[in-house]
């Protein structure tokens, strides 16, 4: 009954306790007495007015107005890696998004992929008594949160799971994404695939080359370690990267790119390369069907990601007590033409 | 001397009273008190002190020692009009750098463009005791944050100006972005030159707008109204204002993006059309470069827009009760290919 999910759009930031009480035919009194489950209303008005509040969107105002019974401080903590990486702006937009529909703000911060950083800032939003904490953890030990969790504050991690901790999490499909690329590029008859990655110790980046390695094995692919090279990625380290690749008597035919920068690296260190290794990006971004080639991808839903998250700590910050969930959303290939070319 | 500008990336975060005081050679007591503007400390003594501050970039716990003293609460609101755009995720994620060199944390909300949900936004931060506010304003109105600005919490305008009130504004150079566009193509020969801009009640649709025209003024290129098509950026809006201006006998042979939205856009519609106008786009965007043909730009420095009014921001925050500022940043023209063809 408390567990709320967000209502449409525009009309959620519009209705007041008068509408909801107008819509189920009842007083703004019985109305109040439902939003903040007071006993002495018969259960069918209360269907009625949740009915209406659903039909209205009205959480905001239930946001509002547990803010002035202070029992919410009307805000959650989102801790991204870098919110200027359009992967993590898309995220934070549909977390903000969610929050909003719950009459809640968003306090955000960027953890640089620094565990101290993610540490420091779960734990002043902690400290500033946010509802709740949605983490993109850089770090892999979160016993520091087991105090705020057991005070009461909900934390969901997102895209990447707790370190040492049973939490909730909302992950995508790692694994089976490159699983599913390089059986794409067996398809086109590659047999030098390689598979550039983030940091070893990302956890998306580790499950992404378990992914290629265990597609490699099932599409008959030998696998060889000197075609997986995971690092930061920046401009350089990848254009560094791909000259190896390339090099010597037996060069890699095909590239899988492990997430959206190290894609937008990979383009530009091929842009004058010929012949063109083919290409797969996991994560989707904007423009990829305009470049030439068009850029094959493993897409997922960042939105979905983002909301799915938000949508899981509300439910939480609404009472829902059941063991900890675990969220793993679909990943999808979508062929474009970098990556439907022979070697 | 209240008036601090960010250090050097990370060691802002690292740096210790101890280092300070070691630094500068004198007690922690004296930089306390250097910090907290007690008397009794020698001009000089202090200028060392600061100076070692500076060095160390000890902002950070300047910030927590305001916490800890009440005398702040540690976040700045920020409003834009949507966290997901990548022109205002930079813009978010440079303010946010320079809000953790302060010591703060950076409560944020996406408006929608909506002049309601902008103010909304703004007053929940300010009743949430915000230590300051940076807006890109929806709406032209801004009396509303009188009361907050009396109170003492500074608000500066970011990319667009306050309606109807004197406060601190960073802009960039619109109207010298489109008169440029214009310039640059008119020497290619172009006289048919079309803007397609967002909707003409955002300060900076009107401003490039205005842009436009003075730019054709002084090349020599009569204005055309029909050319001059500003509406809210979508696929199909955009898709429909391109078959408009590209229909008839004297369609045009090159068109000025307003923005990076209205800019994707119009390269989804122009995908497929032979000749291909001539393009310029105001924002530079990632992969523009890599684009084919590659895409010339108006480009300015979104990371210095959000970092120069977080920096007058904590200025202010900090003491600076000098008259309202306005800073506009510069913009050039970035050829790449799209714009440098002839009619």
């Amino acid at each position: 009954m408390t567990t709320l999910s967000p209502g449409p759009g525009k009309a959620s930031r519009r209705a007041t306790m008068n509408d909801v009480a107008r819509l189920a035919g009842v007083s703004i009194k019985t109305v109040s007495r439902v939003v903040n489950n007071e006993p002495a209303v018969h259960p069918e008005t209360a269907e009625r007015v949740l009915a209406a509040i659903d039909e209205l969107g009205f959480r905001r105002n239930l946001g509002a107005r547990n803010l002035r019974r202070g029992s919410t401080t009307g805000t959650i903590g989102l801790v991204v890696e870098d919110v200027g990486n359009p992967f993590y702006s898309e995220l934070t937009r549909a977390a903000e998004k969610v929050a909003t529909a719950f009459g809640r703000h968003v306090l955000s911060g960027s953890s640089e992929e620094d565990s101290d950083r993610e540490r420091e800032l779960a734990l002043e939003f902690c400290a500033r008594r946010v509802d709740g904490l949605l983490i993109v953890p850089a770090g892999t030990q979160h016993g520091y949160l087991l105090p705020e969790m057991h005070a009461g504050t909900p934390v969901v991690f997102v895209d990447r799971p707790a370190g040492d901790i049973a939490a909730d999490t909302v992950l995508v499909d790692n694994l089976g994404g490159t699983v599913e690329a390089v059986a794409h590029l067996a398809r086109q008859g590659h047999r030098r695939i390689a598979f550039l990655g983030d940091r070893p110790d990302i956890y998306t980046a580790a499950e992404r080359l378990r992914g290629y390695r265990e597609g490699c094995a099932r599409a008959g692919v030998r696998f060889d370690e000197r075609l997986a090279i995971l690092r930061p990625p920046t401009r350089q380290s990848v254009a560094d990267a791909v000259a190896r690749l390339l090099a010597g008597p037996d060069p890699a035919t095909a590239i899988i790119a492990g997430n959206n920068r190290v894609t937008v690296h990979l383009l530009r260190a091929l842009a004058h390369v010929t012949p063109r290794p083919a290409v797969v990006g996991f994560d989707d971004f904007e423009l990829a069907d305009l470049l030439d080639p068009p850029v094959t991808v493993v897409a997922h839903d960042v939105s979905r990601l983002g909301s799915a998250a938000a949508e899981l700590l509300f439910a939480r910050i609404n009472g829902d007590a059941s063991a900890p969930r675990k969220v793993v959303l679909p990943v999808h290939l979508v062929p474009r033409g970098s990556g439907e070319v022979a070697p």
